[in-house]
């Protein structure tokens, strides 16, 4: 494998990896870059460019075996495994996030949520986990193995938080926050922001009928 | 201005845009590529080859005018007017995006929310707007001028909804559901989906640990 795969590509195969588990469900066995393409919107030279960087796959002009393909993805995302993460913040947002029922099947499970507020301390969020003070994340941090963090509280709380989970060692952030989180080097983040989404889109709108 | 940029850049000019707003409201008058790269955990030179795409902006050695910068990246971006939004979808996710606070002073508003069960249709959502029938989303879009719609639904009923937006000249879609988009061509889609985000980090987390 070759080290330096770039970040674009590595963004991309989760989609793939969504694909091949759905033709799998379906009982495809075989699928062509054409047939990718067309279902995610690119084109098949991408495909077949972004799956060259992991190994040859395909065979040319026989398509991709799609179990093959899923379990390769599966161990090079590292899906293979289930992954610990806390949540920050259980505000309307945070509560959304918590109760997200998409996690848990693709090895994803939140096993402790924090919040600053009082009153939302000691309370059970959607009848599962007891709300803990956001005080204790250090400590708590040092005793529980956690992958990764997600942080959804106001923005200007948010790299506060960051530099806590950061410290103890997380080294991936999904932030909701919408304010850019500042990270040392080897740490990943990615946010989730619909406005930044919005104003991707609007860019092509304004050319569209300028 | 050169025909094609780069979809990765476009993707980041929000993120420039947001830093330079909050540059400014602090008084900052002048930027460096040096200092907008440490603020987003870039490089210096991957900022001032992102920002060459729209022209000179800064002056070697100078920095960038902030206020400059920013008046020209909300004109790209189309940011010097208000874009209207429905949002199909308001059930929990729904409900929760229906309330953020972060859209409107960005110039996107919800104008219109839409759902399929009929326990909501008809009812107030957030005490603002009165949810409306799925059903009757293609015949109020003939109507209205909508420019970007919002999916929240279940994964399987996306595609249906997608379709009905696409079909009534909706150019941008903003996919909360779990599940890639088939749109034809000169539409464009932004997926929100945390898994997918997720599955990007993990990748690295697993590379580090191996």
């Amino acid at each position: 494998m070759p080290l330096e795969i770039p970040e674009v590509v590595i963004d991309r195969l989760p989609m793939y990896y969504r694909l091949l588990t759905t033709l799998q469900l379906r009982g495809v066995s075989v699928v062509s870059s054409q047939e990718l393409g067309d279902a995610l919107n690119v084109t098949p030279a991408q495909i077949r460019k972004d799956l060259s960087y992991f190994g040859r796959f395909g065979k040319q002009g026989r398509g991709y075996s799609v179990q093959r393909l899923t379990e390769e993805l599966r161990t090079i995302l590292g899906l293979d495994q289930r992954w610990r993460m806390v949540l920050v913040g259980v505000g309307r947002l945070g509560t959304a996030i918590a109760s997200y029922r998409g996690f848990e099947p693709q090895g994803f499970d939140i096993v402790g949520v924090y919040d600053v507020n009082p009153e939302a301390v000691g309370t059970e969020l959607n009848g599962e986990l007891v709300v803990r003070n956001v005080a204790d994340l250090a400590h708590d941090l040092e005793a529980e193995q956690v992958d990764i963090g997600i942080v959804a509280v106001p923005a200007n709380e948010a790299q506060a938080v960051i530099d806590v989970l950061v410290a103890a060692g997380i080294g991936a952030i999904l932030n909701y926050a919408p304010t850019g989180a500042q990270v040392p080097a080897g740490v990943e983040v990615r946010q989730i922001d619909p406005v930044l989404s919005l104003q991707g889109m609007t860019y092509h709108l304004r050319r569209r009928s300028g």
